[in-house]
């Protein structure tokens, strides 16, 4: 059996879409959603923000508290991290999304941001899953990188079996044998995912690439094949990036990558 | 040390066209290659050829020698499926593909056949590989559903240093952990592959997915990320093939499809 | 380079061991932990304990809080379950181990239990390492099913660097593609560990096999391979267990077990 | 279904013995075959054999001809390495084993050899598995890589199907995620092959782990999960060898191997 119920499409045909300061995701949209994958500074979040915003994202990313393979790595800003999104969002009217790794942030990184993004490597955090679906905030759920489609869909079941149905679904690569690619971008999990549940589901081609050149391509893959969305890395200065620099996005590329998208949307329509 | 040279774009910066009765593939192109998985009967290969030229497809597929997991299931038909398919590129106009297992079979087929096919299983028969090499003709070379990138590519150089510069390769899905898909859509491997090779590639969206559902949106994807063509599996009645029914597609499946990818291919232009 | 150092045996040349109520884990020893999977109620566990001592297991496992991909699964007996733990340790003369899934039970867990477990699904819970790191208890780490070496040690690391080096990993099975067991045991993981650290290192067999009839076969490999003790699920009634009663060994099934991993011990000195 | 029959237990529950040259494999033997991977010359051959032979292997191993992921590698040295070890065979009295690659040299390998291996990248080659089964020889069938053991006992019911009952399977190593090993050793694999199967399985530690130092730990595990068997590289000077040095023992590190794994199967009877 199954280990999801709420999230599927069997009782519970129609579209979920979730609507964060009139941004629809779901349905028959198509949402950009971009800015540092790491807020440093206020000079690199702001100037990230005002490129994507030009460009035709809807909604801004940026992380207070990251998880770091060694704990000697730099961790985030913390609240003050926070503040600045918080600032962001007034200046260039785009919600925002903050990832919480920790059960005992949540109210804090809920206070501030609009959608709570609990990462790959806490998809089977249950304790955080219980807790972020409690505050009824809008949730992105990244897939484990190691999750098959129904453990993903038994993570937001967690969240749903709080009271809380705005799950966002981020398909952002697997672990597999293949090493060219940082991981292996599972792009049919789109469609699969679209079939047997209604929530809305985005693709991450920065994290499952891990190099610039293949961000775009992929980011066109992921429109093509009726993702809900996109989630870019874009950062002004990748090579003083903090985390990940080698697959944020320069603003003008990503405005390139945007114009793409926006055509291959247009001509399936 | 990469396990290739000849089929690098480090000494050969420009992408390899190869033409086929008047068919380019590579470049900027973009070339369908449709048909049934294996050719049964001159009825269902002749229905087959018919729709999937009429919608587009410009070369045709269909196996006279199938790879079976179990040696007590249909292998093909042999000879009389090569002789099938040579009269329906007369009547259709398509040159056709077939594959080959068994390097006493390689003149037999390269009598017959525009373009050899060597299947996943046999990528890294190596005895094989130079065999088709040794021919001179067009080889579809798919990657193996476990290879790495730099491992199928060194299989390209075992035909390329037999002289033989004619690879098209196919990107058809690994084998990874996740069940809800037959094999993994690497379609990252496309801008990869492209990065480091001049040779074409090509993406096969029916064996990969493994299911009918699959094929177009993965069609989708891989028009979108630049791929160099498409290989599907169309069938007059699936319900009745005797190979992998399960991911072909009916004739106006295929129509709607192409109606998809030209669109995606003109937009990008 | 790699993402650990105080766990690593660069500076650290001889074998930690780690001693509790008179249990050595590490160097040249061998120690069996056995017990129920989870605690389900006093006369499950008593039974299993006593079962277990008299077989030649010294520490007793069994969880009071389970992790379930459901949320509608069993979730453990909580505090309830640990009072049962604390009482069969006095009475068998054992300590135990327990599995924490929230940061904000550690302290709670940690005021019952001998050595506090990470579970596979927390592995890269970094919050939840810090926590248990900043306790000084014991603690056991399960290698992630989706985790390299490397990332298992750096784990170890967040751990270590809150000045806890009371580490015991534990090898229990990585994902793969093959399906005939529930996961791929990777003993080759044991060398690999024992040559770049000092940490101990022991096995779990029951929760990779995922069979009963794979434990005993898995421990004889652990034994004879160098690890430092295996991690049993044993149960009175494995028909009626609430989790994993397919893989959990019948008293006189760990004695038999007991008994040949005794004997290759025996050989190997 | 399961794609296999003749070789299942089902129909055949007692274990196949294969006799050789006086040399028993399978049932309650466990029997060693070592040497060089690849023939290079008299010397280097006879000095491997005569070592071997010393420390209780029973079987000779060394290859003919190589299957090379480049072109360009030292592909082996033909029918004379053959003549080597047909010498070999007489003066150490140990039947052997060499690799065949191309279906159109079985007939020359198996007029020297008296058992054929079909390696790794060969298992799904199925006209090769034809031929050899055709052979009435004894086969050693290496595991693929990437193959499942369904797949496996899939490909050794092709050779069974011709008539040919004597399969000798060898586990060594899958590709995994992990990249501290070659490939991680499905070590699980022996004890679910022999509840399905009749045929002997034996495990090769020297391909899986890759690393010299990982033989001897993996052949203790061999030996006390109840295998029939292990094959190991041996070579009298590794750091020369042409191919996979790497992973070669010297002889005195094999003869050490061997009184642990006599030990081992001593204990457990």
């Amino acid at each position: 059996m199954r280990p999801f119920q709420l999230v599927s499409r069997d009782d519970h045909p129609e579209d979920t879409i979730i609507t964060i300061r009139g941004v629809d995701i779901g349905g028959d949209g198509f949402v950009a959603m971009a800015g540092p994958c790491a807020v440093e500074s206020r000079d690199q979040l702001f100037t990230s923000a005002e490129a994507v915003r030009k460009a035709g994202a809807r909604v801004l990313r940026g992380d207070a508290f990251k998880p770091r393979t060694s704990p000697y790595s730099f961790q985030g800003l913390g609240e003050e991290g926070l503040q600045l999104l918080a600032e962001a969002r007034e200046v260039f009217d785009m919600p925002f999304i903050a990832e919480v790794l920790d059960p005992r942030h949540v109210d804090l990184v809920a206070s501030y941001a609009d959608i709570l993004r609990v990462g790959t490597r806490n998809m089977s955090n249950y304790t955080l899953l219980q807790e972020v679906g409690r505050t009824g905030k809008p949730v992105q759920l990244k897939r484990g990188f190691t999750a098959t489609v129904d453990e993903w869909l038994g993570a937001a079941e967690y969240i749903a079996s709080e009271g809380n149905p705005n799950v966002i679904l981020v398909e952002r690569g697997i672990r597999t044998f293949e090493t060219s690619t940082r991981n292996t971008l599972d792009i049919a999990a789109v469609p699969v995912v679209r079939e047997i549940s209604h929530l809305p589901v985005i693709v991450d081609p920065s994290h499952s690439g891990g190099r610039r050149e293949l961000v775009a391509p992929l980011a066109r893959a992921a429109a093509a094949i009726g993702a809900h969305g996109i989630l870019v890395d874009v950062h002004p200065n990748p090579d003083e990036a903090k985390v990940d620099g080698a697959q944020a996005l320069l603003p003008e590329e990503f405005a390139a990558l945007m114009a793409d998208v926006d055509a291959i949307i247009a001509a399936l329509r």
